[in-house]
């Protein structure tokens, strides 16, 4: 029955960072996910990231028989019928827009369909959600966020600060999304969110995606049923129509990714305690796993149409509401 | 007399920001300037300074006889020996250091000596003094600060915000400077200072330079005497060693420019209402005229070694405890 379901959805995972490569893509196959949001920028600036870029097309021409690089919906209803894995080309942080608000059209040109606004610590734009004091959305910041509206990129606030994504939210003439985050009040944790947040953006049609990364479910001994539960009650909460899922996967990085993503270049890194990876739930060690999450909706007694909806149906349809094309992006040539 | 004063003092000006060529070098040398805080980058990343100061490098190369690139106060005082400009490098923005923090000991290296955290809108460290928020000196800010102070590069808060004023002067090691700017109660602008932060650089050693740009001291229509008393009014506040000059000098530049100091990249050009240069006063067109500047303290009772101080001295003494060799920076190379 839950292979069933889970054949049956277009699975699209809100957000994975992995260390990329033939053998990962062959994970998210075995996973059976059709579509993710695959980060290529997280402090990177412009020049670097049109390297990234460059390296994510060399990885498809090693591989079409594993991925193509998405920029719409009907992209990644294909990869589902091919046997692919359609990439949609993110960034976690706005850091290749530099302080360049035109770089926002550049980079969808280039097939980036959702950005993060901040990452961790402040930036140009606003407040994260790891510094002690939140600037709220700055002007850049909404000059940016009317550039994203305008050529159809996808808000993300999950390592946004939660002022700065009020601010957001109400800025944003689109729906918005946290691509990978849970509610405080399932584990707390300033990178999960507090109701507020989750309220102002599901009134705006936002989408949510559950999170998986250990730090945000509880660590390692946090269990699939605690964590199905927690989506099952934020669907009777706020509506199925807005909750998805973002896995976070981090598969196949050094110790070394760990510290760059922690300190990227801002702070000396702290060579007597090296950051470490956390450890996963056993029942989610990667991409390869997420047949048994939908096992797990389906058991904490979710309808199977609404796990459909969870493993990629929301994204979707909030995809088609944002990305060019639709009615509220700009209709103009990218 | 006062033709006396101005040649005896060392005459520094705490900042300009010319379109520098042969002329305005010249025009240093006919105000009888013998070092200047030459802005470097305002908006510009680490690529573009890096260029801008090998325009320096060849600016020096067309004109050893009017300037020479200035690391120290001894260079300063040399080029008065020799009459030529001694000219350090600045940035009014972090920008050059993107998101490194190691960049401040690399830019140190190729001689810049002041930088100013924030320019007019929020950064990466911290708020400015145009936007509505201000964040507060953030994490990133406080390791820019604390490497500032290891290589020996001065704080300038001139276009920062008045919170994160106080956060880095409370988070140095070292004294800070204003280089351009005027307290608020001679003319209330954001880009003037109120007491409480001019209080709190005194109170750690720092020096304030008062601006002659029109915008900061009510327009063309400021009188050099009404200028000169507010100087004066400083001095018997806060102590004749704290209060210096920074002219804040635009000289040469196209109308395009001020629309870049103004809306970098970060927001569309307002093209109904192009931003336009401010007239200055009549008794103050350019750096030629510092001269008169000089009259006018001694006419508003400035005995002669305080107008030296306030042309030059103390400027030397901050750069003394500031600068590497001094006391306060690290010893290693640089």
């Amino acid at each position: 029955m839950s292979n069933t379901v889970h054949e049956r959805a277009v699975v699209v995972d809100g957000l994975q960072i992995n260390n990329w490569s033939r053998q990962i893509l062959q994970e998210l196959r075995a996973g059976g996910i059709s579509g993710v949001n695959a980060t290529c920028a997280v402090w990177e600036g412009p020049e670097e990231t049109l390297r990234t870029i460059g390296d994510w097309c060399q990885l498809q021409a090693q591989n079409p028989d594993l991925m193509t690089l998405a920029t719409s919906t009907g992209d990644i209803r294909q990869a589902k019928v091919d046997g692919r894995v359609a990439v949609l080309l993110g960034f976690q942080n706005a850091s290749p827009f530099a302080d360049d608000y035109r770089l926002v059209e550049v980079f969808s040109r280039l097939g980036v369909r959702i950005s993060q606004l901040t990452y961790n610590i402040q930036n140009l734009l606003g407040g994260a959600c790891y510094e002690p004091v939140d600037s709220g959305l700055t002007r850049y910041g909404r000059t940016i966020v009317s550039e994203m509206n305008r050529v159809g990129m996808l808000v993300d606030l999950s390592h946004v600060g939660n002022r700065t994504s009020l601010d957001a939210i109400d800025a944003s003439a689109q729906p918005v999304s946290i691509t990978h985050s849970n509610p405080t009040w399932y584990v707390d944790s300033p990178r999960n969110k507090p109701d507020d947040v989750i309220k102002a953006l599901v009134e705006r049609g936002g989408v949510i995606g559950c999170c998986l990364y250990p730090n945000v479910v509880g660590g390692a001994q946090a269990t699939l049923t605690g964590f199905c539960r927690m989506v099952a009650e934020l669907c009777e909460t706020f509506g199925v129509q807005h909750v998805a899922l973002g896995s976070d996967c981090t598969r196949d990085w050094g110790q070394d990714y760990v510290a760059w993503l922690r300190d990227g270049r801002w702070r000396p890194p702290d060579t007597a305690h090296p950051p470490t990876w956390p450890d996963w739930p056993g029942w989610f060690q990667g991409p390869a796993d997420m047949p048994r999450v939908t096992e797990g909706l389906l058991e904490v007694g979710l309808p199977e149409d609404d796990v459909v909806r969870i493993l990629g149906g929301n994204w979707l349809d909030l995809f088609d509401r944002v990305f060019p094309g639709a009615g509220g992006a700009d209709d103009g040539p990218r």
